[in-house]
């Protein structure tokens, strides 16, 4: 197999869903007079943060998405915090609200998720739909969009989940729980590792498919990877690197290079997961519209 | 050693909570006028169900916890029941609220388990319960019985979680699933494997700490159990016996007398996990009764 064949190309299958996505918008419009819109709260001034949102922002206009931004100051109280988000909860112009995390530490960020309505829930990250998620057999009303999108390039890579053998190595309420509720109910037997976990690299070894989400550079290592397995990598870390300008560059929580050699399918970083999050936080705000309005799925 | 020390006294472990819980109702009686109440609500009459509930009844007695008992027949229409679930959810003697399952076919157990309120459901069924348990750092107000029954008898028979590997057989929302939330919660490594892991035996010989919760008469054999592994049989199931009087005679899902060989620790069935679950709900009822009263922890 060849290198290009093995490189799951995430920005390709993002900009696929992307069409889709805007040929509904463009159904959509034909139905109602209504524009789906997205709120998203940004608290402070984090570079990373700023760069997130403005994303999403360009991505949201890009697809005649109505974007409500706030950006907030660093030493705003919970309590007008807590009344931004109200204010959204009752906008019946906005269908899902996004607080970027994370929030300053003043700030109780379970609190302040849990006043979002579920049904604006667009990051899926309120307990209801977290325990919707991760029961059987139940509807979440949203699915958090990184975990989301890591399944969509999975399948749209032509790789088949159910029976095969998962190791999600990071356990995080955000990325790795999630991920492997996903991976469970798509019939995946799945192994959650962690700081604690005595042998990793044993676990990984085991595995078909590798969800490396821990936050640690190169973490997981080419001698690791059985023959033909898939890797998913949804770190994205800085390490210092002289010969570039900016003085760093960016890397996985996967040894790329080591990993590609065993490997079947691997997603690199940047271009690879990075912009699943963006453009399923689009796809989950245009669902999020459908419902509140009651339009049935069109396409 | 000897074969009495492998085996868990699920019996002796209920009946020392028991006595520490009957100590904590007598101190709340010093502070509280009022008594805590279980309401069960059973539909139909299928014999296991109704022994399940005439034994959480009886508990409840001995521990002078006030029963509020509805006995609803088979084809009692879902408004009807969820009405019968407002009147408890509305009525401040009672703390802790419990649908006996299955429910009839006609009735989805779903809208039911929904109706109950989240400050009630002692089951901690409810999606927003499940959402903070599967969630590292959440509280939720009530863990389900068998699960924290099962954590119960691994700490209270030494066993140390942290960083083992706990493989659990079986994925259902009620057992399976819970379990695997609280076993990473205490820092094992967990793997959910189910009806289409590949190879259940390959995953079963690589773990510290089996939890079999499939519903399979004696599925886990004595040849899959690592040497000194701790195992925990949620199963119960009747298999016929021509030598028992009543026909039948009672199972787990674990091949007792081939996995007591090499096991460290071992839970028979019944006297294993049964009786944790009734002990649990009272358990629960008491902290739903502390909480919704304003009482502070007292022992």
């Amino acid at each position: 197999m060849s290198r290009k064949d093995k490189i799951i190309d995430g920005k390709k299958i993002a900009s696929e869903i992307q069409e889709e996505l805007y040929s509904e918008i463009q159904v959509l419009k034909t139905v109602s007079p209504k524009k789906p819109g997205l709120a998203v709260i940004l608290v402070g001034n984090r570079k990373d943060s700023q760069a997130y949102v403005r994303m999403k922002k360009k991505m949201a206009r890009k697809l005649g998405i109505v974007d409500f931004e706030k950006n907030l100051p660093e030493n705003i109280s919970q309590e007008e915090l807590l009344q931004v988000v109200t204010e959204y909860n009752n906008n019946p112009e906005v269908n899902g609200i996004l607080v970027q995390l994370p929030l300053p530490k003043h700030i109780d960020e379970e609190t302040i998720l849990n006043a979002i309505s579920p049904e604006k829930d667009v990051d899926g990250f309120s307990p209801i739909n977290m325990g919707n998620l991760c029961m059987k057999g139940r509807d979440p009303l949203f699915v958090p969009c990184t975990p989301k999108g890591c399944i969509e390039l999975i399948k749209r890579s032509g790789v088949n989940i159910s029976g095969k053998k998962a190791v999600i190595v990071g356990r995080s309420n955000i990325v790795g729980l999630p991920i492997s509720f996903l991976l469970l109910h798509e019939n995946a037997t799945i192994t959650v590792c962690h700081s604690r976990t005595k042998d990793i690299a044993k676990e990984v070894k085991d595995a078909d498919i590798v969800i490396a989400a821990l936050g640690a550079p190169e973490f997981v290592k080419g001698d690791w990877i059985k023959k033909g397995a898939v890797i998913i990598d949804v770190g994205i870390n800085a390490v210092p690197d002289k010969t570039k300008k900016r003085g760093y560059r960016l890397v996985g929580d996967v040894d790329f290079e080591g990993c590609l050699k065993n490997a079947s399918k691997i997603t690199p970083v940047p271009g690879g997961v990075g912009p699943q999050t963006i453009i399923q936080l689009m796809k989950s705000t245009v669902e999020g519209f459908k419902r509140q309005n009651g339009i049935k799925k069109l396409l």
